[in-house]
């Protein structure tokens, strides 16, 4: 049992955290840092947390668990540092990888051994400790990239951390981590918010919306999603998330003039492939895809 | 209470819309008619339909309801035609609705006064008559676009069926739905279609899939529906669908040079247009929305 662990940023990531190490007896006591007074309280009435705190006396914690927005990541960082315990772990739950490994290590310089970036699978629109569910990460993943300076112990006890939540960790590295998210998750995402901006901004966007059903509210489920975040996400993730852009941009474009040929053939073809693609993905059958790092 | 009702396809919109006036008893009998035989034991089987038929023995039913592919619309009216009886109306489900209307003038010439155009707003990724459900159109819309033979009385009578399923009502022009579906419905599905497709032609297929994650799958689960029918939809609402192709890959291509710029204050902009029209939708605010035709 880990003695304390400090949770700073105490929204539906960080609560969700604290709710399921208490559910596992994993730590006797679990300190709050947010900046927002009502989240501490929230978080301390659904007992996510047993006390508040500030970042300058968290240092000595077991654990300190990041889980707030990327941007803030190298400056609480900062001010950890003066504080930190020499066998305090600090972890955090960014969308990106590549550009919070670079906070951190510009951040804690030879300290960042104690540094693993963290990214975990879940979460969406739904924010704040009220949301927080000690279920959340079950059956989920876990993506860590380990730094080079990470001992395997300190690595391990951050998969144990993770796994004490119910999650199934993955290990890989920060670059290719923000290659698979920025096509399956951060392209998605732009694209339905600016769907749904898009159609919003028309004359007649009142008919339109009047007229939309359950297919468009599932597709633009993620525009829900916090402005705040994604743009983080869109700027932090620039390089990868352009790639996929532009993948997706000359595939659509692509399809646009199928469709303007009235090519039959080769539009069933591409929504036959990717009907039979998605319903392989959710029977499991992964050994249908190609499997070669591109 | 309707003495005869004839449903021409089976599948999961005949078949629930059998049950639904089933259920209200709003029919003495209901002839199945499917060039599937085993569709047409299923709807036996769940007691959607009591006698199979064929097309040349239900020219007398009180109404026709054809639940067919969009193409097969022309056809099945030519073959009607002969034995239809004065006062049967049709009816048909498809998901476009000029050229439904154009192939019923075509098929049926002074006669399609008797045809009236609808577009129930249900069904999705799951067929056939296994999955009918009485219940399937209570509280959804089915777009009823008249044509302008036909009667008041007419009009009135097929409002009262799709009533009688426990639907709204909404009457448009033809030209008018085409032009809605295609942005909030038919852009959707194929933007998912060719997300899911691009994504599946990748080298590295498998670890993609592997991450994707729930928004991934909501985003994507239109692109779980049939090939057959998005394939004709995509073909027969070419020119609606091509204006909204167009007006979606500039909005996406204006994006994607704003991620380029890293001009975070747009992006963010965009975001929260998106993110409040969508929670305005969701609430019921339709106020909130321009209110102009095109």
């Amino acid at each position: 049992m880990l003695k304390r662990i400090a949770i700073v940023g105490v929204g539906l990531i960080g609560a969700s955290v604290a709710l399921a190490l208490k559910k596992a007896n994993a730590v006797e006591t679990i300190v709050g840092i947010d900046s927002d007074p009502v989240s501490l309280q929230q978080a301390a009435a659904c007992n996510a947390i047993d006390i508040s705190g500030t970042i300058t006396d968290i240092g000595n914690a077991d654990v300190i668990l990041l889980a707030i927005p990327v941007r803030q990541i190298a400056k609480t960082l900062a001010g950890l540092l003066p504080n930190l315990g020499a066998n305090t772990i600090v972890i955090d739950t960014g969308s990106t990888k590549q550009d919070v490994t670079a906070a951190a290590i510009a951040a804690l310089g030879s300290r960042v051994r104690q540094f693993v970036p963290c990214h975990p699978i879940a979460g969406g629109e739904i924010h704040g400790p009220l949301a927080a569910d000690a279920e959340l990460f079950v059956g989920k993943n876990v993506v860590i990239t380990p730094l080079a300076e990470n001992s395997l112990k300190t690595i391990q006890e951050v998969r144990e951390i993770w796994q004490t939540t119910g999650a199934n960790i993955v290990e890989m590295s920060a670059a290719t981590h923000d290659e698979v998210f920025a096509a399956v998750s951060h392209l998605p995402h732009l694209l339905a918010f600016v769907l749904v901006d898009e159609l919003a901004s028309r004359q007649n966007a009142r008919m339109l919306f009047e007229h939309a059903a359950s297919g468009f509210r599932d597709f633009t489920r993620i525009a829900g999603s916090s402005p705040e975040m994604w743009r983080d996400v869109a700027i932090n993730n620039r390089a990868a998330l352009m790639v996929e852009l532009d993948a997706f941009l000359k595939s659509a474009t692509r399809l646009r003039d199928l469709v303007g040929d009235s090519n039959e053939q080769e539009i069933f073809a591409m929504m036959r492939r990717a009907q039979e693609a998605r319903a392989h993905w959710l029977a499991g059958n992964l050994d249908q895809f190609n499997d070669k790092s591109a």
